[in-house]
């Protein structure tokens, strides 16, 4: 099993930054402090205090601009007046939950449907609603176990698949203090850059299938495979090459379970669905952050005789899953997604955006890789070119000088030096100079 | 340990009735059937298709009118303005997550924190936000097995907590097919009515000794006992008798788990939560359902020394958690709670409410037992009131009774034989005429 890092706590306010707080950053982290659990992180040394957003921006309470290059949750752009409408109005009228009929979240769920593969047919698959990723991958979970029989699960080592009991035990990028589950191996990422490896796809599926051998060979059953198809905690790991180790899953009698909560939703450009690019089909699909734009919604989609194995036997009820009002803003989100080109608008301008980073990168020799799709794109920082050597340092401190350039992002893999380029899906082509300014800038100011 | 029941499966729409619907119902059944996983219930063999909310009412499709006995989600009133307002307001400004400051979290703590017991003192307790009850269960029973190194719970045997599996495992209410957790043992709810013990604070107090012996001698460490205060699906237990329980369960090192989901939020009238009533203070209190009236919002208080046993080596961030728009939603009902008085309203009309159906219960010999605390009351149904044998049928088809008569609720308890009645806190004077009105004609139209 590969070793683990302490990731999430790589990009987060400690106690001893307060001394360098403007007075009123400092009341607030004081209050927070006062008022809320130590679970909370902060991001930044010096923390940014929000007020406003619009489309692919935000501003701090002294009026500052900042471009967002991280936040997928307002995934069509902040603030947008498509999904503020729709709820208000859902909100005007009714809200309740599932167990009386209503339309919203047939509607919603024949049109989400049907975002999937082509060559599925009605029916194939089925729909349950939450309100969080990790409620989705919790439940999911449970799926799996109740369908195969099995208990046993892989997991990369950098993964973060939520905060509940068990989807934390399947998300190692949680920190040393995280325990992880008895019955899930930790296979490394497919990352191609990191390991040298061209075909990362038979290579992984190799790990995935000595993975199986190892767990029974312990007396544990295998249940499934749970990946973000894009690795997004891991680095960011575009590409086309999980369909072998999908088919490995599925040999040793698994489930593939694709985490979307990241790349789903249009970001990815050539596809809507993350999972897309590797012409895989998984057995479930989740998702959460993008799909209401801030309105706490989440989903599974799950291959009909899949989800039958739970759903005979047990009850789900998600109080406010699926409600009219989150359907109302899942609804906008889709409908926005459509009106406004939005995946193709990701697949033009993140090719742009990825050739100007990859540009960029050749002129600073602290760059080791750029990849990308669509809008989603991971910007390693080395201490050596050859040697691939992470530098988390820097990469560290880029988001202190490009917080203070405006432009905020934080960082993903197992070394905690991958800038992760996640903006809004509105970003235009003004904001690339913009971000390409702040890199440039900050990579000189610090090397 | 007690035997189990399937209450979750009481009220339930089944493929049988389905012959009996109007065109437009069968088709709504049939597009869920096909579309949706078939975990989701719905109520009613009729079941209700509902398009509009406002305060203690609802109407269906055909402009049907429906008094609302049973919704606590829309806990101050469908369709609330001041909810509606206050989210358009912040959803037209700004909605992101706590990695960045934000003021709204940090005022609604305080004012949150300021409704707990007097004695208590700022820094006590400190608050973690989610998007639902089960995920502040979820959190809760990982925070009491970090804080005890325990993993045994307690819990009632027809509990239910929530529908992650964590919170699942101690929520027997889900019916046989769900797992209870190797480590719960589930005792029978304290129920003066159904034991004939009037004096049941010894009484369960002793059952929580036992069970904690029993535990400990089969090598599993106590953790915590977790019950909402007045075990809503135990039967709807309104008194004063937690005491010694609650004293029992920090004897032998463990925490207890206020799971105010259903009880909290000025619902009992006589105080703002549920375990008020019982003059106990929590180790943990979590809430959910009527905290943001339909807006995904829930939260976890706990003493500050029990969550940094979690807090200082887990990281946990829930993405829509505590986010700016929750927030407005929760603040805006906890300022409508006050301005428009409805806990004081609660207990009143409550009182009003408890005294006209016991009245009536004197009427019916079917009606074994009538009790409840503010706007939670349980309307008990027996074959025979000397024996007091649950009459689980006559509840179920009491539920139909009423719902022609416009009056909606659903049932409780380990024998499905407890109408729970606990409307939106706007429920008036009138509406108890509705109510009595509607139970007298149900209850002779079937006995």
């Amino acid at each position: 099993m590969a070793s683990r890092s302490t990731i999430m706590d790589n990009n987060s306010f400690r106690a001893e930054h307060a001394a360098d707080l403007d007075p009123e950053t400092r009341r607030l982290t004081e209050r927070r402090e006062e008022l809320l659990g130590g679970s909370y992180r902060l991001f930044y040394r010096r923390p940014v205090h929000l007020v406003r957003g619009e489309g692919q921006y935000l501003w701090d309470a002294v009026g500052e601009k900042y471009l967002d290059m991280y936040n997928n949750v307002a995934s069509i752009g902040h603030a947008h007046p498509a999904v503020a409408e729709a709820v208000h109005a859902q909100m005007q009228r009714l809200n309740t939950h599932t167990r009386y009929l209503h339309e919203r979240i047939l509607d919603y769920t024949d049109d989400l449907l049907s975002t999937l593969p082509a060559e599925l047919e009605a029916g194939d698959y089925k729909a349950m609603f939450m309100c969080t990723g990790s409620e989705a991958n919790d439940l999911a979970l449970r799926v799996a176990k109740t369908h195969t029989g099995g208990t046993g699960f892989i997991a990369t080592t950098e993964a973060y698949h939520g905060n509940s009991e068990l989807s934390s035990s399947v998300s190692p990028a949680l920190g040393t203090g995280q325990p992880i589950g008895e019955n899930v191996w930790l296979l490394p990422a497919p990352d191609s850059y990191r390991t040298g490896i061209a075909e990362i796809g038979p290579w992984f599926a190799e790990k995935i299938r000595a993975a199986v051998t190892d767990m029974e060979s312990r007396g544990v059953r295998f249940a499934g495979f749970i990946a973000d198809s894009i690795f997004s905690s891991d680095g960011v790991l575009p590409g086309s090459y999980l369909g072998e180790a999908v088919d490995a899953v599925h040999a040793a009698g698994g489930v593939f379970i694709a985490d979307e909560v990241q790349p789903g939703f249009a970001r990815t450009g050539a596809q809507f669905w993350g999972f897309g690019a590797h012409g895989v089909v998984p057995d479930m699909i989740t998702t959460g952050k993008p799909m209401g734009n801030g309105i706490p919604v989440a989903g599974l989609l799950a291959r009909s005789e899949v989800l039958s194995s739970f759903s005979d036997t047990i009850p789900y009820f998600n109080t406010f899953g699926g409600n009219p009002v989150s359907m109302a803003a899942a609804q906008a989100v889709l409908d926005v997604i459509r009106r406004e080109g939005l995946q193709q608008h990701a697949q033009e301008i993140g090719a742009e955006a990825l050739a100007r980073f990859q540009e960029l990168g050749t002129a600073h020799s602290a760059v080791g890789d750029v990849r990308g799709a669509g809008l989603f794109i991971g910007f390693e920082l080395v201490k050596d070119r050859q040697t691939r050597e992470p530098d988390r340092d820097l990469a560290l401190d880029m988001l202190e000088e490009l917080r203070m350039r405006g432009v905020l992002t934080s960082v993903a893999g197992p070394h905690g030096n991958v800038l992760k380029l996640r903006p809004p899906l509105p970003f235009g082509r003004q904001d690339i100079d913009w971000a390409v300014g702040a890199l440039d800038e900050s990579l000189k100011a610090l090397r």
